[in-house]
This record gives C-alpha cells, sequence and structure tokens, in this order.
C-alpha cells in the first residue's frame, strides 16, 4: 500500500490521511511530491481526475480525497474501529470530521499550516469565529472523554485525524485555547504520530508562498 | 424521525439530507426554516453548535452536515446499502462524494441552486474547470453503469445524493453537457424523488439576494 503525500510542512490533507494509517499502526510505503511542481501535478493525474493529494494506492484501488481515505481503511483494514463503536458517537464523530471537512474557510485561509513557521496575524471576525467552533469541539469532548484516553471520543478515532492539522496549525500563530481545548490539544502534539510527522516536516525545506501568512516572529 | 431544512429553492445541503431519506424510502417528518432569519438561527443552535441546515434528528441522536447524515442513514437504516457493494467501487463513491463535498467553490459561488431561475452568467475558469470535472465523473460512469440503472453506480448510491443539487444548478444556468453525462442529469431529473423536490420548491416564494446570481432570461 503506498500513499502519494505533499510537502509535510505545509499540506494538511496530507497529514491526515499518513495519520489514519500511522495512528492505527497500518504499515504503508509513502511518496512525498513537492506542491505545485510540474512533477506533482503529472504524477497525481495518473490517479485521479481531482488533481489533489492525498492518494492511497491498494493494489488496483485507488482512492483520493483524505475523508474518502479515512472511511476505505476502517472498511477494509479496522473492521469499523476507525469510528466510535456507539452509534449516537460515530455520528457526532462523523459530524466533526463532516464540519472539518467542508468548513472553516477562514481559519483554512489565515492560518495555513506551516510547522515551522511561528508567525502573528490579525484574524477576521469569520476565523475568530472558527476558532471559538474548535475550542467548543474540543472543549466539550474534553470534558466528556479526557479520562478514557485523551482523544475527542477517549480512544484514537477518524475525528481525531481530521483535526491534528489544526493542532499545529494553533502553535504557529499562537492562538489561545481554554483549558480544556488546550488540554486536547496538548495531547494530540504529544502522540507518537504527530511527533514523527512534525519532526519529518523539519526536512522539508522548499517554501510555499501562499502558504507563508503573517508576520514572521523571532 | 426529523430532518429540519431550509427554502427548498435554494439550499442544496438541505435537498441532499432529504434525498437519502426519500431516495431510500424511509419514512421521516420535515420541518422547513426560512434561510438567515432569526428564527432559523434560534432553532438550528438548539440541534448543533455548526448553525447549518440539514439536521437529523432520529430520537436522542442529532446529526447535522449532509455527508454525517448520508453515513448515519447508511449505518442505521440501510444495512451498508447506501453505498456500492464492491470496496473498490464504494472507495470510489465515496472519493466522488468527498469532493463534492469540501470542494467545487467556483461553481458554488457561481452557480448558486435557485431551481425556479433561469440565469445568464459569465463563469470564471475556475467555474469552468468544475463543469468539465463534473462532467468527466458523470460522463466516465454513465459508460461504465448506465445499462446498469442509471445511476452513477447502477443503482441509487450516497454518490447520487450528492451531485443532484448540481443537476439543477446546472438547469438554471443553461450549462451544456457531454451526451453521456446529460444523459445522467437527464436520469436524476427525472426521478421521483428530485421531481418531488423541485415541485415542492415552487412553493418557496421568498427571495435569498445572494443566491440570485447572474441576468435573468425571460
Amino acid at each position: 500500500m503506498k500513499l502519494i503525500i505533499a510537502n509535510k510542512n505545509y499540506s494538511t490533507w496530507s497529514l491526515r490521511g499518513w495519520l489514519v494509517l500511522r495512528g492505527f499502526d497500518i504499515a504503508f510505503d509513502e511518496v512525498e511530491l513537492e506542491l505545485f511542481t510540474e512533477s506533482f501535478y503529472a504524477e497525481i493525474a495518473k490517479h485521479s481526475g481531482a488533481a489533489k493529494v492525498p492518494v492511497l494506492v491498494d493494489g488496483p484501488i485507488e482512492v483520493w480525497d483524505s475523508l474518502a481515505i479515512c472511511e476505505y481503511v476502517n472498511d477494509q483494514y479496522l473492521g469499523g474501529k476507525g469510528w466510535p463503536g456507539d452509534i449516537a458517537q460515530r455520528a457526532k464523530a462523523r459530524a466533526f470530521s463532516a464540519e472539518m471537512h467542508s468548513g472553516f474557510q477562514a481559519l483554512r485561509n489565515e492560518m495555513p499550516m506551516n510547522i515551522r513557521g511561528r508567525r502573528k496575524i490579525s484574524p477576521s471576525e469569520a476565523c475568530l469565529k472558527d476558532v471559538a467552533r474548535i475550542d467548543e469541539i474540543w472543549a466539550g469532548q474534553r470534558q466528556e472523554f479526557g479520562n478514557k484516553g485523551g482523544w475527542l471520543f477517549g480512544e484514537f478515532s477518524i475525528a481525531d485525524v481530521m483535526y491534528a492539522p489544526v493542532v499545529l496549525r494553533f502553535i504557529t500563530y499562537g492562538v489561545a485555547l481554554s483549558p480544556d481545548a488546550q488540554a486536547y490539544a496538548d495531547h494530540v502534539l504529544n502522540s507518537a504520530a504527530v511527533q514523527q510527522w512534525v519532526n519529518e516536516s523539519k526536512s522539508d525545506t522548499s517554501v510555499v508562498a501562499e502558504d507563508e501568512a503573517g508576520t514572521e516572529i523571532s
């Protein structure tokens, strides 16, 4: 099984595809392409008309889009354990994940993932609203599941995969969170899988100008 | 079971939540709220912090976001039959659905759903690219599954739920499609469920200015 991803410093969707495999201890090879280069588009076009990373290639099966990859991995390798077992909790986990998948546009535009950066920005009202909603989700789940494993639904799930890149964005831009939300963010950051990604992102020295938002903090 | 939706003329996500239930013949009550009014926000806030329609209320379980609703319905009521049975086809159906869920921003901005309208717009290059990608998906699936039921994967699936509102957008803005893609669009439009929604949208006489794009064609 092969996962095609892009620059570890910048590509949030790549992190999600990678984390669902790594977080659930599924073996895979990774192929890293440099964002927005000619070879990036040429390679990606071989696998999907969507022209986006990540792409999971599992024998003859090719899956693109991180959420679809998560559901595929859940079906094919996790026997459904990628989501909470309880139907009500599973519905909630999927709703949170779908919110992240299609929403938070202001946050995604104004706070691009840039793991090595420490930046100051002036967030819009819409961006602050996105931050507040994420704080509400993380804090609420922490209160309910904090002492049952530390992840959004206690045990690690696809919902954590979807929100992990946001933890890294918040560090770059110095976003202050409520104590419960911060406790969740710390849990994610300190996990072995996320630490591995952060360490590996250090060898990504290329610069993607459009993802270098804000004023550098030295 | 109760589905909270918004104006049938305009709300694509409402149509998706509604269509997964109606298309699979699952009984439900519907509650229609008028978009962007005070009572809309007050009512929606009772069910989710995401403040968006549709919301499915099934006893104590509340699910928001149309894709999460589809997955919930698939789990709870369809025994997995909401998606193709074959794992490779299921992965593809989820990838197409995820593309629709998080992407096609230019098309969504420039061609808002407005079922009763017939409008002329000057689409951007990004919007034309979105149309071309959708044509590619529909035509490709039609070639493979056209004589096996007429839906994207032969039998009706959640992938059709995700793309159905686009069929209605294309009619409003007179978008020309390749013959195979048009054959799929016709199949969707002529289905009993979509016909019912279109008919019911006629009693929605309110006007949402931001969704009235383009020049009226009389």
